[in-house]
């Protein structure tokens, strides 16, 4: 069973969590959960993990795996357009592993660096031969007033715009910002402050460009169509339909309605409309020579 | 570094947390930490894992691996007196583990059965070679009104008190107790419910009575004294210093101002006087000989 099929009867069985559990406003299938606490406060709950030879290579410094730990988790955060309040580090070691105070140390650093210090955490030696693995679970709060941005509500007509530049994350000479990126916190932020409730749907980039806007699209119920000729590639990167499958971009990718964000908003701002959402199903990568390529089965399934 | 010197000096490090951070109550040390949102409301959160080799074995049935996952971290709650609301778990897998599904099939189930619905996830494949191993999150909330009931609050003159019977949870013929046990979540809630802010301290017993006793003492900046002769034993199990030492016994242990649990309001429940708490440090563990165990050096330091 691939991970996909996994999510999708994960999904199916947690498909009756709101009803039945009245402060669960949204459970898994977004980039965070969405709970309300006794007095109606809404929290963002979400957890992610890096394991050593999926995530990062055995020679990656110490201070870099426990960066991107963090990161990727508050990059979910960011997609919700909230910003991290609390986090939870655990993890299983190699037996004897030599790094574990400065690796609790730097899960410390990042978690304090984006806001959530690590209040809570657990560390587990492996056996023989096991790989090092971190898991951060983070609790966030979402922008007020405009709310948790959800992957669900886009609508059809609206405008598909991502932050940053796709693409190369991985490079292979070193230079790939897998382990480097900046999650996209202020800017998931100043598109709630900007936008509000003309900001409809998010979602940050993981899996890959295409597998990413194909999930905004399932959950939307509607059709996702990307320009490939528009769509901002990293440096050293050329081959759009590559780009849109490399994944670890963590830029955000985010649905508006139509001609809400002008050229004085955005200003210096590193933001591009980069398609369009319509009725129908699926996620079209368009190249320049026309062809249409089926984006929602690109990238990572993990 | 073994597991007590890592944990000292991430406590350190994180000293100044409440400080720092408004929303931080108790940070890391205790067996929840306590965070405030927004308006008030008070969480309990917590992160605990399991690895194969370490807390299951390879041919243990994914049923109840799944359900000391939850059932480690639901005992966590039970001991600060609350009761879990969300939950998120993560797994990294060994490559092609056919069990996936039911896996978190069970993780689902068992975290609905203590209340703590599975809102939020994630499932990565390890390298060849790689255990399995489970990290689950929980938020939950303390008792309304006694709040939530930390280790450190003891007071001399205190009466140590545990729940259930001690000893033999990891016997060798598979009758223990270590993938069966019933985290104490009503019987928390009834010590909170009964005796108010007369319950001043409270810890579940994870790594041994022995030393769990020992950490209440010694964030309580107190002494404790066990009387071996009155732990309750369970079955099968007769020498009071190696139970005192096997640890995973998921029974509260707690302190009470002295006086105030009559024999009528323990009634059928099975909970014991067992010691006190003194002026001091340390924790000692008093045998029927006289002899003076040093107990907080005794159990688990993984």
């Amino acid at each position: 069973m691939n991970e996909s099929d996994l999510h999708r009867r994960i999904f199916a069985r947690s498909a009756d969590l709101a009803a039945a559990f009245p402060g669960v406003v949204v459970g898994p299938g977004d980039d965070c959960a969405v709970v309300k606490s006794a007095s109606g406060d809404v929290l963002l709950l979400k957890v992610d993990q890096v394991v050593e030879g999926r995530h990062f290579r055995p020679d990656t410094p110490i201070d870099l795996i426990a960066r991107k730990a963090v990161a990727r988790t508050v990059s979910d955060i960011a997609a919700m357009g909230g910003v991290p309040r609390w986090g939870m580090a655990s993890g299983v070691l190699p037996p004897g592993y030599p790094h574990a105070d400065e690796l609790c140390a730097r899960l410390a650093h990042w978690g304090r660096h984006w806001g959530a210090p690590m209040v809570g955490g657990d560390i587990a030696t492996g056996p023989e031969g096991c790989p090092l693995s971190l898991s951060v679970s983070l609790v966030g709060v979402p922008h007020t007033p405009r709310g948790p941005v959800l992957r669900s509500a886009a609508m059809p007509g609206d405008e598909v715009w991502v932050t940053g530049a796709i693409g190369g994350s991985l490079a292979v000479d070193g230079s790939g910002t897998h382990l480097t990126f900046e999650p996209r916190l202020s800017e998931g932020r100043w598109l709630c402050d900007t936008l509000g409730p003309d900001l409809h749907a998010m979602i940050d980039i993981s899996d890959g460009l295409g597998r990413d806007a194909g999930r905004v699209a399932a959950a939307s119920g509607l059709r996702v169509v990307i320009e490939g000729a528009r769509v901002p590639l990293r440096d050293g990167t050329s081959d759009i339909s590559r780009a849109a499958a490399d994944g670890e971009d963590y830029e955000l990718l985010f649905c508006i309605a139509p001609g809400t964000m002008t050229k004085a908003m955005v200003g210096g701002a590193a933001m591009t409309r980069i398609g369009r959402v319509e009725p129908g199903t699926g996620c079209a990568l368009v190249l320049a020579s026309g062809e249409h390529l089926d984006a929602a089965t690109m990238g990572w399934d993990h």
